[in-house]
């Protein structure tokens, strides 16, 4: 079956085509037959598109909207030229697997998509306000553009996380709060510490009830996961993808007095303060360069300029005390793994969240560490570290045109 | 020296004679002569005054405002029938001590009280509005009834977590706010941490450079400290005492977008937003009981009450979170010391959150920790813990005391 993977953004829309089917999961032989990227939607966009052992295309187009967007996704893909195995035409596309950034309580696992189901994902645009409408939009232009005899699936970025017992995602503000406005800590990245986890069980053979690990998605977006028995027991992320840890622009944890402080000091909206908050802190905030750490590091390694370190150092330093704090949730753990652009491809930044941690038997191997960058999944503890380490890329697309194929079949959880 | 040492609240007033100097701070045998508590200042006052050695006096009295309650204490000390050893008169009285809650970044130490020492505690107002107004009120009526002869020393609940580095304090927001508003983390209940880790000193024989413990002040306000090498490392309270651990009515740890989520809601005033997390969330809030421990486990004890035990349970698991994060920042701890009303008295919540840390190396000893309440200094770890565990009663006013003498007499720090 060849599953169509969208992601749309706010102002971005990511596609996958996959093929798979329950053979191809069983030995893990899905296949991405073409990608593709489309940047700065609602005014001159950027676009690139990759069929699988091709070089990439790159494109720029005006493209108003979401809508206008895909349809030019479309007429790409359904190009004479472009030749993608097994694509001549739309009907060549069986199914359509949406992510969805919040799913509130009512969305536990991925589900097809009807009138009641986009009713739910409206219902949760409060939680969500930046993602869910954009989430949305695809989903509207896919109907229209696909017909409504394609099944869409929407696999939510909370939904695994729908495990959390109350201990953890209860934040601790008047129970009816929770009661009767739904706060309380969801989680996101659910997406991508289940695709981590699921590879991290391919990689040392352990059984879903055995894994008890922590996962660390570290890139723009940046959160922790600690697994225990396959499910999510507790993530870094709360009601909203702005809490935990310190990321590109997002603050991550901060005492929210902070905020009334500053709407007085600066005399400001709350909304301002947020925007602050969520697109000029973090990384970025502390550095005052960039949110881009690999661009941190460069400029390190040239300048050695103090607050580029300072935010690096303190980006390490939040994630060592997750791990901490996790390792003491969990009672141990058998594993840590790195995932995301950051926790794949920087061997500098492991290393420092990895340095003195050893009185937890967390130990790397420096030597493997700095092999593991650009798409390799391997072990970088030593051979004396009580917890291994691992890097595993992580593959949010895949668990969605899996998922998408599940629903669509209706068979239960095949791994 | 007989040392006034005062810590005014709101709406309370609490004080202590106590008699120290050089010599007895040497031999460990500071005397606290008298000690009293008024409560509901600005109304029908509740009034408790107790002469060492004697049983303690309660009485009721109408009292306007800290002058009025300051001027009433004074009668009862200068009473010659109150029989305080030594005291006969005010002259009898050498130093007075103040518990100022917020010194910002300027009082890294404790300090003689004069004209710019007074507006600089104004000056931190902002960022204290509920404590420094009522430590300033204290600290201007003990002048009116003491005199200027009598020396005034303010004593900072944020200054021994001045030693703090930058990656602890930086909050993840542009680095700007900082330097113009000096938004940070500043952590209180420093003079409680600093006394623990004292008499961790006392107990162990470590030396202070060699201290690296983790002390826990649970009570109705809550906090964790990291100390390394003697010094505070990173403490769970932020800009304000109301981040960190969950706490008898404050929340601790939040996604601050909760605020925001819970205005537009409720359509209340981030003001009322505020109050309800300071003032309703915590225990209390979860439970919708009680903000007092003892209180919640009778209840649970009686009434297996859903919700009390979840909020014992949130309570407990967020200092076992703190207990892992600060052994990974500090690579493992030498100790962890529980003090404050709960962690002096409650063999049950240390026992709840201990439980499970044995992969950290942290067990308890049962039978040592069921006799570890009412006061009592004493380790409760396992022979076969890698981390020490003691109760160790914490004394905020005989760090008042010692301070105060020490700044009088002009010594620098002398244990």
């Amino acid at each position: 079956m060849n599953i169509f993977v969208l992601n749309c953004g706010s102002s971005s829309l990511k596609f996958q085509i996959i093929e798979t089917d329950l053979d191809l999961i069983k030995d893990d032989k899905d296949r991405t037959l073409a990608k593709g990227l489309i940047e700065r939607v609602g005014s001159q966009a950027i676009i690139s598109f990759q069929v699988e052992g091709q070089p990439p295309l790159k494109q720029a187009a005006p493209l108003r909207d979401h809508r206008a967007a895909l349809n030019y996704v479309i007429k790409w893909i359904t190009d004479p030229e472009t030749e993608i195995p097994g694509i001549r035409s739309l009907e060549d596309i069986h199914a359509i697997g949406h992510r969805v950034v919040h799913g509130e309580e009512r969305f536990k696992k991925s589900v097809r998509i009807d009138k009641e189901v986009i009713a739910g994902i409206e219902d949760c645009i409060d939680l969500a306000p930046l993602h869910n409408p954009a989430n949305l939009k695809g989903i509207y232009a896919a109907r229209e553009q696909f017909g409504p005899s394609t099944p869409q699936v929407a696999v939510f970025d909370t939904s695994f996380h729908s495990t959390m017992p109350e201990i953890s995602y209860l934040y601790a503000i008047p129970y009816q709060t929770y009661r009767r406005f739904k706060v309380r800590k969801y989680g996101f990245h659910g997406t991508s510490h289940r695709y981590i986890s699921y590879r991290y069980r391919k990689l040392t053979g352990k059984e879903r009830e055995d894994t008890n690990i922590i996962t660390l998605h570290l890139g723009n977006g940046s959160s922790a996961c600690a697994i225990k028995g396959g499910n999510s027991l507790d993530t870094s992320m709360g009601m909203t993808p702005l809490d935990g840890l310190m990321m590109g622009t997002r603050c991550g944890d901060i005492d929210p007095t902070v905020i009334e402080y500053l709407m007085h000091k600066e005399g400001t909206s709350i909304d301002e303060v947020f925007s602050v908050l969520n697109k000029r802190s973090g990384v970025l905030g502390i550095s005052g360069l960039t949110n881009d750490m690999r661009d941190l590091l460069d400029e390190i390694k040239e300048h050695q300029d103090r607050r580029a370190i300072l935010a690096v150092e303190m980006f390490c330093g939040k994630v060592r005390k997750y791990i901490g704090a996790y390792t003491a949730e969990m009672n141990g753990a058998d594993a840590i793994c790195f995932a995301g652009g950051i926790g794949e491809n920087s061997p500098e930044i492991r290393k420092k969240i990895i340095t003195g941690l050893d009185w937890l038997g967390i130990e790397l191997d420096d030597s493997l560490n700095e092999q593991a960058y650009g798409g390799k999944a391997m072990k970088i503890s030593s051979a004396k570290s009580r917890v291994e380490i691992f890097v595993i890329p992580t593959n949010e697309e895949l668990i969605l045109a899996r998922d998408t194929l599940r629903v669509v079949l209706n068979v239960p959880r095949i791994w």
